[in-house]
């Protein structure tokens, strides 16, 4: 059997996370039993969430435990299998872990997904056809629910979850607002990623900066929003909010190393009459479906087709991850395995 | 025709709101035109949402014109009536002002509504089955919509709204606990109104006594929320709150004299996938007729028999409506105009 790197979660972060909460080891995959599948990962996927999953505190998902192998959603390909329903070079999305290889009981329903790289490439199916796009799917359709003509804003806008938002929204008539960090992500969510508009949070670092800039971006106001960031973003939001406002609460990133982010003026909320609804999408099984395959279909027609910020080798996913939530990455974090 | 005595906004608050904002003026009643009513009110509500409408600044409802009688909802009596829906002797709930008679138009729709006293004492019509008690069961029906087991808090329990939420709740299985200003309020509140337990907030004027004090009264979790208050009650709500919680965002009194009241931890939206919504009960019309109706029934059956807090005469509205600011009223606080 093949040898195995691995990354486990050693220690847990006190405040900003480092390199040293993680440990490389190597090991050997044990031999398959009935029902086994062998699988070789070819890209590891790098999200917001993992953070907090590092904490023991209690989060929206349970802390990965010390000394494991770090969670995460991997696509790869069959190597060997005990299962009738898997066969040698079939690709498969799973939840494989911070790992080259992964031995998956594929008689758990759930586990191992396959996949068709005909129209998508094998690596979409971790970002824009998969767990980020489906995020933005259902905070835009199931929570935002925006009539053609409204304006939508997002944070984070040049992310996995961002740029699916971004294709979603426009199918459906929307002006569409990203926030982002750095003219470089701007000009691309722009040129590329088909946004209206999109704000540089690094050039407006303040509630009263940005909600200027909020306010020349969305000269209607603001009817839904994405949040993947909290902290002054959101507060700027919720002053450009129209009547009856949805806000999608996704991810609050700022807040994720413990420091308190306070919302300033909740009040807002009942003037505006507005709804915000913090979610997370693997609580909603039954949006899975009807979203990949809107998104599988974005991409086949070439409407969604984000870049990807791609980490050479399992051990630099540490740096990649890190890197990540400092907002270093362009468009979806993918560490490449093979 | 009858002199009137009537009050008006004469000045804005700056901070907390003042007796010397108001200014009452005598004047006569105009002779009716076709299609018009004269009523004679028997009872002014005094209602928080008042305290807004006195600013300028944008809120959930438009502000009060300076120099104009102050907007407030009334019951009375048609004394003549150029319409031929209406009879001299017809007991009447409309939205007369802080006046003792009014003169309404009554081919307008909406304007006035005529009132069974048979099994609902006509002062009623403003509490329990009026505003507040519409506002209540929405909150309670439509945003929190809770299942029987569980466990319902409410801020200004004892008042109009929060005595309606109590009845509305415990005929859905509900445990339902209130949050009070004083101990008499909060024996009020389990001994009368039916609360399973009341917190008496000014014994928990911080963050960590009140989120210990609901730990204690809500062993299993709060599932559904009504605030009326906002700040650090709001605040230890979220840190109790279950996972799928809801928060009905009526109120938030706290604020009303415009000092910030930030949310400390909104996080906490994400990590328990809550839904908070602010609302106003006359933006959703289609609730009125199953609340009224149900609230009517809770009435006739005793289940619903809220003390109320009568100031005497016109010239006392003012100082009622700003001790009810500060909590000094028992029930919801109305002012006898005969």
């Amino acid at each position: 059997m093949p040898r195995n790197q691995q990354i486990l979660l050693d220690n847990r972060p006190e405040g900003e996370a480092t390199e040293a909460n993680f440990r490389l080891v190597t090991t050997d995959t044990p031999p398959l039993q009935d029902g086994q599948v062998l699988v070789r990962h070819h890209y590891l996927s790098l999200d917001p969430y993992m953070r907090g999953r590092m904490n023991d505190s209690k989060s929206y998902a349970a802390a990965q435990p010390l000394g494991e192998v770090m969670i995460g959603g991997t696509v790869g390909e069959v190597v060997e299998s005990r299962h009738p329903d898997y066969q040698p070079g079939d690709q498969v999305v799973g939840m494989g872990g911070w790992q080259e290889w992964s031995v998956v009981d594929a008689r758990q329903p759930g586990l191992l997904r396959k996949v068709d790289t005909t129209h998508v490439p094998l690596s979409y199916y971790l970002g824009a056809v998969g767990m980020p796009g489906v995020t933005a799917w259902y905070g835009l359709v199931r929570i935002i629910d925006p009539k053609p003509g409204q304006t939508v804003t997002v944070s984070a806008a040049t992310g996995a979850v961002g740029s699916a938002f971004v294709a979603l929204a426009k199918a459906r008539g929307c002006r569409v607002v990203g926030i982002a960090g750095g003219p470089e992500k701007c000009r691309y969510a722009v040129e590329e990623l088909g946004f209206d508009a999109c704000i540089d949070h690094r050039q407006h670092t303040d509630l009263k900066s940005m909600s200027a800039a909020l306010k020349a971006a969305c000269p209607q106001g603001i009817d839904g929003h994405f949040e993947n960031v909290g902290g002054h973003i959101l507060d700027a939001v919720l002053l450009r909010a129209n009547t009856f406002a949805r806000v999608a609460l996704c991810g609050m990133i700022a807040g994720y190393d413990g420091q308190p982010l306070p919302l300033q003026n909740p009040a807002l909320l009942l003037v505006n009459r507005m709804r915000i609804e913090g979610f997370i999408v693997s609580e909603h099984m039954d949006a899975w479906p009807p979203a990949l395959k809107e998104l599988g279909g974005l991409v086949a027609q070439g409407k969604l087709r984000p870049r990807e910020s791609i980490a050479q080798g399992l051990a630099a996913a540490p740096a990649a991850f890190l890197g990540m939530l400092k907002g270093q990455n362009f468009g979806k974090q993918l560490v490449r395995l093979v």
